[in-house]
């Protein structure tokens, strides 16, 4: 009978809490932590169910078949995971779409309400009251509109937002203008006042948002980057910042996390840090979902639709 | 022919724009702003359009027949006015509700998605993820189910928050649970993790959150102040937020605005002040509801519903 293995390089509370759920879950399957395995355990492993993986581990498990990511972003599987190819599924969770799209609701009403300027002005004891424009005025532009970014932009779109959104191939979601292509970048960058990031990172995205397409901002852009860190060039996105080209970056993703101590942006006064919060997985509701997928392959022998290795997401 | 004046103590600009829209408004009417006027002018107005009004220049109007508010919150010109007893009409705008009910939300995110918390650890340099809770098991109460309580209510049911609402009259509003009556107050308190006080201030709400009330709420409860300044006994306020036992507090009006500088709220790390902002009139919405307001006068003779000048709202 065929094992599956938890490999993962999150704290040991986590996961434990995991193995719990996904025992829940898959109560037939024989599910063990890698590193509790024997090598002939090992040997007997075909799924592996992973988040951060060390490649080491994995490349342990001679007869794995297809690996299970319990996170939608998989670019770090995708080029670690170099030669030793297998098919690698990712986390698609309404219940993740949905607190990626609270989250880009929640911080867009964060700048839109001003309140990182009210905050200024508190610790000034500063008592003004800033001009109010209503969202339907204010435009604001998501970049990727796959499983998050489309949720997002619709939940945005929702709240009365003039919202665009920007995507590979092109996209009909209701009530928002889409744009596809990169040919497309420069013009819908013009247009937005809060741009939300939401792309998976790749080598056609890795530094997308350059000095130049920053650039093409409106003076005063905010920005909220909930995808990955490298897709923002970190030295131009501060510079920005500083000529006040861009007044406020709200960043839950960096190139190195967690962020050094040494980085520029922990006490930038234009920079709200987040430690990747925006989104986690929910135990509860992967788990389910994860085990329909193990299910299926048990019942059929059919792998579930995996990441386009070449593509990159 | 009759005259209108504007009759405020608000910023000349402010005013001038007010003046503006409702002449737009009302092309037909003689509109003029109070200190502009003769006394022969004076005493051929017959409605009043104020905010914030010296109660000494409405005494200089001996023809007025009802004074209609540009402001929701009318405390102050009910306890104002005194024996110079006119119909008071209150602004119902739902563009008013509508911003309030974002505001709403806006901040009760701001308390959910532990922003002020984020941004201590961000002055500390302190990476650290903190646990999230579904909105659906997170209780909001919301104090006040009246134009804007229960546009408040409604927004926050439909982010998906478990909310509970109180008035003092039985309320039925889908899928909120609705407590009425004083004998209630203080079940509903215990029930709740993040308060929104949309209450009008009135002889019975003046001071109606003290010590008592503020210690009925959970430990680590969270409380947003919308409505005025002296429904909560600040003191009272603060000893609970020093305890522990409010854990934040976001305060957006106060028994003296704008706010002294000798307050102990600006610098208390527990709480966010804003500068009366939650939600400001409209001009451009709200001139369009007065003139209706002021044409159905013309038209009928009668007077558009009024505030209830014993029971204060
Ligand atoms: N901060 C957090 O807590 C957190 C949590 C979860 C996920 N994430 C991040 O969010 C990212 C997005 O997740 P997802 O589930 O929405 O991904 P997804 O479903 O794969 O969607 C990706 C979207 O980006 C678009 N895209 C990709 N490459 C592009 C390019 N070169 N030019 C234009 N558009 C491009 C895709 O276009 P097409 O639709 O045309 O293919 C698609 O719309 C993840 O990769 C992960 O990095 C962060
Ligand atoms: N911060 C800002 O920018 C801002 C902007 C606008 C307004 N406001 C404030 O918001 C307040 C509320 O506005 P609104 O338009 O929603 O007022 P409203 O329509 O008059 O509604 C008041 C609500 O409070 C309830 N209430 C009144 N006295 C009560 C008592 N003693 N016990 C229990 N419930 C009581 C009423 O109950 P019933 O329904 O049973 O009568 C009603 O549901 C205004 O008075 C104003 O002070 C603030």
């Amino acid at each position: 009978m065929p094992r599956i293995a938890l490999v993962t390089r999150i704290p040991p509370e986590g996961e434990a809490l995991w193995a719990d759920h996904l025992a829940r879950a898959l109560p037939g399957e024989r599910i063990g932590i890698f590193r509790d395995l024997s090598p002939a355990e090992r040997a007997e492993v075909d799924i592996a169910i992973v988040a951060n993986p060390d490649p080491a581990d994995l490349a342990e498990l001679p007869n794995l078949v297809w690996v299970q990511s319990l996170w939608a972003g998989v670019e770090r599987l995708v080029a670690e995971l170099g030669d030793f190819r297998r098919p690698i599924v990712r986390l698609v969770d309404p219940e993740l779409a949905r607190t990626m799209s609270e989250a880009a609701l929640a911080w867009t009403y964060y700048l839109f309400r001003d309140m990182p300027a009210y905050a200024a002005q508190q610790r000034q004891r500063i008592w003004h009251a800033r001009p109010y424009r209503r969202p339907s005025r204010t435009r604001v532009g998501v970049l990727g509109l796959g499983e998050l970014g489309a949720a997002a932009a619709l939940r945005l779109r929702e709240a009365g937002f003039d919202v665009r959104g920007w995507s590979r191939s092109p996209k009909d979601i209701p009530g928002v203008v889409c744009h596809a292509g990169e040919e497309t970048l420069d013009r819908m960058l013009a247009e937005v006042e809060i741009l939300v990031c939401l792309l998976p990172l790749t080598h056609q995205t890795r530094g997308l948002l350059d000095a130049r397409r920053l650039a093409r901002l409106p003076e005063g852009a905010q920005i909220i980057n909930f995808a990955r860190g490298p897709i923002i060039d970190s030295p131009a996105l501060l510079e920005a910042l500083d000529r006040g080209h861009v007044s406020h970056a709200v960043l839950d993703v960096f190139e190195v996390e967690p962020l050094p101590e040494a980085s520029p942006f922990w006490d930038h006064p234009q920079v709200t840090v987040l430690p990747h919060i925006s989104a986690a997985t929910d135990p509860e509701t992967a788990a389910v979902i994860v085990a329909g997928h193990v299910q299926d392959y048990r019942a059929t022998g059919a792998i579930p639709p995996s990441v386009d290795l070449t593509r990159g997401y």
